[in-house]
């Protein structure tokens, strides 16, 4: 049984602590801590878990195995520098940091640890239509690829969603996912910006998003944030002698009123509900059994917030911006293969 | 340039007369007839055909080559026999006649005669779905065929649609298809009667329609004729190793509204507009290039028939219902192959 | 954490072993026992948990929560007996026993106990498609339901599968999950023999059982069990204004060698891997929290099997076949709602 | 009857003689001509139409109501400039020309007759499958339209396929198709080269072509052209609130082997035959009914050339190349409405 401390209590973390402690094998939380004090103590009582004053108390906590950093994304930082000093396994939400400088300091500590402790959440790489993809494309049955057609698409975005987050809160999926599904780093990109969404008010939307691969793979994403109909995420690879498509889920077909109409998700935690309860099982059964974390690296985290910087630097600029990432240490190569 | 004359200028007649005279190639319609007078002056006027005042008159114009009979169904008997007696090709409406002995009187007469002049108006065999269905089961990619699935559904129907009609009507379409898909006779038939559909007022609706072919396959069909969300006509065939399904026209998808919606057809005019149009083209062709027609004979038209008779009567009685046809004249016999 | 006994470690206890202990929430396994006693006591050493010589024991074990019955057949009844005996909650997997006469023992002792304790294994209840199904029924948006179409196919059966197994071991998910989905009870059924599947030998195999239900509703299935192709698990539930029709997973198309092409899965461990995790959690967490299972009950394992048993004098005897059930005990008619 | 010369009798002339004199309604073949003369005599012959010399003689034989010009693409100018000067309605299978300033010329001449006598042979608008998807955003169901998504794919190109024709002769359906979709010109374009498709050896392919229209909408467009799999042609627009995709013909879906499989069409031919019927069967009917035709016009030919040149430009530059064109005549403004 995993005890895990939860740093951070809001709508996330509360989310994962009921994910841990109701639906997942092999785990329990056995601290919590939040900003907001008066939170982390209802919500660790209710669940019977020590609370503590601070992140870096919790990581200190004997009675805690490894570290799940659910709190505002500036002060992720310190918390996994925290959790890797401590040399315990630790789980942050994304991004892994809010600067490219940052999660170099991150690489750092971990390559001084030696061994792999850090993992960002990604959790597209658990999705089971993402998965189907890649083994699609990775049988060789629609050739080597080419090109990636996506579209990431939104109902609607709260108040305070402003332009850049297309990029830093919504590509940053895509960007993660490509460089998982092709093996390769974005070596370029491009941001068009299309004719104006009203239902948006004054925000950039939607944006096409073009990414250059190191192998010369070139991906287009539709972003649209603001679109109403509902959560809508594909994909299509193109090969040399086929393509793949991302299917999803599609339980049930109602003819009715002159259509066939097949429903689509109404948000993010419908589609990605069950990849979430995958990511998190996985990394649980990863760390009980073997200490390292198999999914997203804290080299993962740092090469999407290159790619995202440049991102916003080419919907700022209208230019094409290059990408260039420091050496990637040898922890990281080896755990590519 | 053939010439065919139109006995019966109602909506069907006018339909195809537009159809001949305005779509198809090689063909024109130079003489009309109607019960209605006044009605067949204006039709023929507008076109610059010949008004006759009796169909059997049409059938002798010598500016007719050959004759199509739109006309009320108890008329049907006599103007096919009036064509053949003249030895004009003749395509009918169906039904080729109202009941097994004037299909019998109507078969005589044809093979008194020594060569095919007769085509009825089963237009399924010319839809592309059908023949794509087809090609695929004939192919052999799914093994030799066991079962077939069928629903044939209208979103609602006239007042004066009753009871009966279910199998005389509607499925008669399906049990023209399955003869000539599977190339066998129905020997035995069942009706079995769901929970009753409101929308039709005292209607039986709907109706579970099960054949049995002469080499053993099964063919179940849903008749739905009130269920309101369009015209849909659907059907899989189930193989030893696989199983074929129909498509149909589905030109756009709209993401819209929480849905990914294909529309679906209103009616059986929408669905089979091109069916309608392939089947008098071929026809057109044939008698133009060969004399003889190549579509469903009058051998088909006294099939359908008797298990349209077989139907009814197993509706009525709840029983199953064996069929027995007549010996096939050779002449039909040879078209079959 | 709910302690949990396993009575039979075969293929299927070793399953759901599997699952309680690596995937589930909630739930040890502290006990085992096995006919077999060095399967069981490798089973159990693997996992630590106790190896008992008999099923009553294990009931009687002080160690163990509820009980989960995987052993051959004809021993349901006598361990779901125990544990009603011993008022343990017990998860029997299908059938819950081989006769109905062996049914009606358990539902009487359950009756005795006062509450229900006894679930019993049909998985389709738990699928996230036939919910999606099911929802889509009750929201009422294609009217009341009239008829349903199904369609259980399987690529290949074990040589050991005989003819009656199409309706008891096959066809049973159907007849559960109708009752279930229509909230009725099935009244009578008929199977049809269509022309035969050669990939079978001797097999009777493909069948068209045809159920009817208490209100009308008249459900055909489609039962192929050598049809190669893959498994493949549909349905389409015909309402008076409209249909709905299972989907499935279909995470990925791919566009190849002159097809769009969607995989099938190929068997029933990867079409309903997921809904054995969904039946299990929620029978943890039911027990867990309010003591009385929530699934498929003693009186649906009745029922399912006195259809079953109609079904498979139907298939013999080519005639249709009424059922009659015992009254309904008042502890499930209440569970009914 | 509608008196038609066709120009140019290779195998586009051939394919629309054949359409014209045995699938089409209202029109006659009168006379032909190649340059060629043996192919001609032998067209003609068949027929029984006049062959002439050249294509002047052809357009100034008072048997010729309307001309068809199907000859090598740099004589088009000629012809089309021919029949204007005669006053006959031309039909000119695209390009109009083969630079924009022969289309200029083009446009002075009809401008100088005064109505429009010019139709430019693009199929598209004349496919069921765009008519609907064009029906779908006029009717404004998905809102403004903001972006449009398309893939032109062909299976193979033949052997003088050269670089460019990936614009001039593939995309440039696309450019003619979404100028038409959304009632706008094309203002500037950018070709991406992703990663090469070995299968065309030194080609280069894919190509991402992106399009931005005068009124902001983008589009963009992959050409592949040895993707090997069939000919599949796609378009998703996106609008405000939700998205339109091209359907297209998929009469059967096979389960086999694995798979739900639906065929893509094998090539060009096969997808838009209907609409190359739909298209000519238009313009007779036009040109018979009120003198003047109703598909793509001159204008519409220069604007297609105007920007496939900027396209080869981009391709050629890696730039973002803008496009120019001349002030619309009045002409062709109102037309437009």
């Amino acid at each position: 049984m995993l005890k895990v401390g939860v740093i951070g209590t809001g709508m996330i973390g509360q989310d994962h602590i009921r994910r841990l402690t109701t639906v997942l094998n092999g785990v329990a939380v056995t601290a919590v801590t939040d900003v907001d004090t008066a939170v982390a103590a209802d919500v660790g009582g209710r669940i019977g878990a020590t609370v503590h004053a601070t992140g870096e108390e919790l990581v200190g906590d004997p009675a805690v195995d490894a570290v799940l950093v659910c709190s505002w994304g500036p002060t992720h930082e310190q918390y996994v520098l925290a959790a890797i000093a401590a040399g315990k396994p630790v789980f942050c939400e994304k991004p892994l940091a809010t600067t490219q400088e940052a999660c170099l300091r991150i690489l750092d500590a971990e390559a001084a640890h030696g061994s792999r402790l850090v993992q960002v959440g990604y959790m597209r790489r658990f999705d089971f239509a993402y998965r189907a993809l890649k083994m699609a494309v990775d049988s060789g049955e629609i050739g080597l690829p080419l090109m990636m057609h996506c579209a990431h698409r939104n109902a609607s975005v709260p108040p305070f969603y402003r332009g850049d987050m297309a990029i830093t809160d919504t590509a940053v999926h895509e960007i993660d996912m490509v460089r998982w599904m092709f093996g390769a780093e974005v070596s370029a990109v491009r941001v068009l910006v299309p004719r104006h969404n009203r239902n948006g008010g004054e925000l950039e939307d939607p944006l096409l998003l073009i990414m250059e691969m190191a192998d010369g793979v070139i991906v287009d994403v539709e972003v649209s944030v603001n679109i109403r109909y509902g959560y809508d995420i594909r994909g299509e690879i193109v090969g040399e002698n086929g393509t793949a498509s991302l299917g999803g889920p599609a339980p049930v077909a109602v003819r009715r009123d002159g259509r066939v109409g097949v429903p689509v998700p109404a948000d993010w935690r419908e589609r990605f509900l069950q990849a979430y309860d995958v990511e998190l099982q996985e990394w649980v059964h990863a760390i009980s059994l073997g200490g390292q974390p198999l999914g997203p690296s804290a080299w993962d985290g740092y090469a999407a917030a290159a790619v995202s910087d440049a991102g916003v630097e080419a919907l700022r600029t209208g230019n094409r911006v290059l990408i260039s990432l420091v050496d990637q240490p040898k922890l990281y190569a080896e755990a590519a293969g």
